[in-house]
Parts: C-alpha cells; sequence; structure tokens
C-alpha cells in the first residue's frame, strides 16, 4: 500500500494548493471539504472541482451547522469589513472552524486507516486566526492520538501543514509551477456577485498581494 | 454573572447525571446534543426533555453526519454485539465522536462566552473507548486552549469530568439523590422496539450492572 493522505479541502488557494504538493508526491488522496453555512458557498464547488481535476480517491462534503451557533461574519448577518488584515482576531474568524474540520477529518481518517492529514494552514500571510498556527495544530495531533483506536494501538496521526511557513507568493509560486489552475479557486468573503470576487475583504488583499509579489496575474475577476 | 457552563447532553444516564451536577451547583447551563446520525434516536428526544426539566438556558441540537463517513455499528448497518463488555475497543466506537462532540460544543462555548464545559465521561464502567479517558480530555482542553480566541487572549477552557472516576453504581445513587428521572434516559444501542431497551448490548448490560450494584430498579422497559 502507497502512501495515503486525507487532505482538508476548502477550494481557497492554500488547501488547493496543499492538494497538489501531496500529489505530486505521489501520495493517493481523499479530501474533504466542510460545509459550514458559510456565505460564500461557491468554494464548496471549487473544492469539488479540484478534487476531481486532481485525482482524489474520494471527495466528501460533510455539513456541519455552525451557522446555528453564530459567532462570525462568514456565517451569521455580520457586514465583512472591507479593509486590510487587522491586528488581533478578525470578526471573519468562525469560533472552533479548523478544530471540527480537523476533528471530522479525523474521524474519516480512521475509517480509511489513513495516518497523515494534510491542512493549508499558514502563519505568515495569515489573517489572526489562532488555529492556523503550528502550536495548535501540533496540540491537536497530541490530542488526536489519545483520542483514537488507531492512535492509541501504533498508527499514529500526522498532522501535516507544508504551507506552515510560506509567504503568500511563495504559495502561488508553488502551485502554478505545479499546474494549479487558480481560476477555479475561491477566496473572497463577500462575493458582491457570482464568481465575482469583491478585490477588498482581507481575504482578497492577502491573495491579491501574493500576486502582485510575484509580478503574476490573478486570473479571478474582481469587482474593483 | 454567576458561573455558566455547557454541558454535551447526549440523553443518556451519564450526561443526564451530569447535567444534575452542574445545575445542583447552582450553575447556569447550556446544553448541546449531536445528531450524528445515531441509529438510536431516542436519545436526542431524552435529551431534549432533560433539557427542559432540568432547566437549561438553551438546549441545541447540531447535525453532522458521521453515518457518511462509517466505520461503526452505531452509524453503519453493523450488527450490535449481544455481549457483555469485551476487551479492546468494540465496533459501537464512534471513531472521533467525542473529539467532533466537544469541539462543537467549544466553538458554541466560545460565543455564548463559557468557559466550562461538562462532559459525562468516564473510566470506570466504561466501554473501552479511548475518548473517554482523562489524558484525552487533558490533551483537548489544551489544545482547546491554543485554537480559540478566548483560550488565546486569557479565558481558557475548563473541562469539566464530574463522573470520570465513579462507578456506574455511583453515578446511578448520586442522580437518584438528585432528583433525575432515569426512566427519560436512553441507553441500548439497539432498541428492539421505540422505548424498550435489548438488555443484552454492552451499554444496557452496564446500566443494569448499575442499578443492581445500589440494589436498585430500572424504571425502563426491557425485553428480556
Amino acid at each position: 500500500m502507497g502512501k495515503r493522505a486525507l487532505v482538508l479541502l476548502s477550494g481557497g488557494m492554500d488547501s488547493t494548493t496543499c492538494l497538489a504538493i501531496a500529489r505530486s508526491e505521489g501520495v493517493s488522496c481523499w479530501s474533504l471539504s466542510l460545509d459550514y453555512g458559510q456565505h460564500h458557498r461557491v468554494e464548496l464547488e471549487m473544492a469539488a472541482y479540484q478534487a476531481r481535476v486532481q485525482g482524489v480517491e474520494r471527495h466528501l462534503e460533510v455539513f456541519v451547522d455552525l451557522a446555528k451557533i453564530g459567532g462570525s461574519a462568514l456565517t451569521a448577518a455580520l457586514e465583512v469589513p472591507k479593509l486590510g488584515p487587522t491586528q488581533g482576531i478578525p470578526i471573519t474568524y468562525v469560533p472552533g472552524r479548523n478544530v471540527i474540520f480537523l476533528s471530522i477529518a479525523l474521524a474519516w481518517a480512521e475509517v480509511l486507516e489513513v495516518q497523515d492529514l494534510y491542512i493549508g494552514a499558514n502563519q505568515v500571510d495569515f489573517s489572526g486566526y489562532p488555529d492556523c498556527r503550528d502550536s495548535f495544530l501540533r496540540a491537536f495531533e497530541q490530542m488526536a492520538n489519545l483520542a483514537t483506536r488507531a492512535g492509541t494501538q501504533g498508527h499514529p496521526f500526522r498532522i501535516q501543514a507544508p504551507l506552515l511557513n510560506w509567504s503568500k507568493a511563495e504559495i502561488i509560486h508553488k502551485g502554478l509551477a505545479l499546474g494549479v489552475d487558480y481560476r477555479y479557486t475561491h477566496t473572497c468573503y463577500d462575493p458582491p456577485r457570482p464568481a465575482v470576487s469583491c478585490g477588498l475583504c482581507p481575504s482578497c488583499r492577502l491573495r491579491l498581494k501574493g500576486f502582485e509579489a510575484i509580478g503574476g496575474q490573478d486570473p479571478l475577476e474582481y469587482l474593483t
């Protein structure tokens, strides 16, 4: 049995690049998307498309109703800020999102007998989310290996975060080299029209800055 | 603001007793049930009932489709064993269940600004599940405090597991003293008829043994 991995795939640039990296290493991949009631639902379609064109074994979309819980501009009726990244943790932070995403991935990985969980977390050009930091990922890994049959019976899980210390420009550079088509990724938190990005939210700004840094052209359509 | 807690409420004996303990300490409680596609869905009704009669502030039932993932006799088309507790981890183990349950609770607790998460986990008369042990709960707590805004900004979460080292008999004894009506709790993994318990699955056996040990009568109806 060759190397197998489960890739958390949101449909954004980072997770799509993360999948391409795992595939480029000859790893058989399964991919998982989390439908958490996000307003920007097109990202789920992008994830399913990327899963297909990148040749994953199986793609699964699991629903969990975080909108019921509230507390984020991404699921509740709160306004997404039209500013660059701010100090501190922004209103677009979804409480527990990566914990829940990784937990569901962990459950499926145990069923699939997959030990490597790939996540496109990034702590350089990041948005101030605590659940994208290395210290969190290591703590999750430790917890996962106490929580599960596999982890307690000598088949430990490993959280792989190949993009963790890369700049956005480095991520795009690597992805383009691997043939990733960034036209079919979604980044905007607050799309003004279907398939059009606002260009102003913190997430769009980070993306645009990344393309600018490599002297490249973002293939997405922007309002501004 | 008085003490506030979020209680994980499955509708079984342990979580129902756990809620009664938190309430007896004068804690304002919110309660959370996880609809994970379990066959024994009556436990969700019991949870909602107990939440109401025990006076929680709000009860929430969150759906996450673990049946899609498979891997357990509780969600897939696998037979529930009619035996007492076995050595090792049984087929009724649901991969990642408590990790996912606690993760969703963590997300809601952060929104509610609640620091104490109560879980009825028990490592004495337990079923061999790795995610019911103290070492797992401590690791989850540590991870939670790295994952969240509250945890990283000086409002750490605490996992409270008051039943952790109690026997099933001690749990029932305490619950009866607090006025818990165990008629409205659900334990059986494989109910032969609505509101009738099999009496043979590992979960029923542990429950019956507990009532026997205190010389009490289980108010549930059993097939055998």
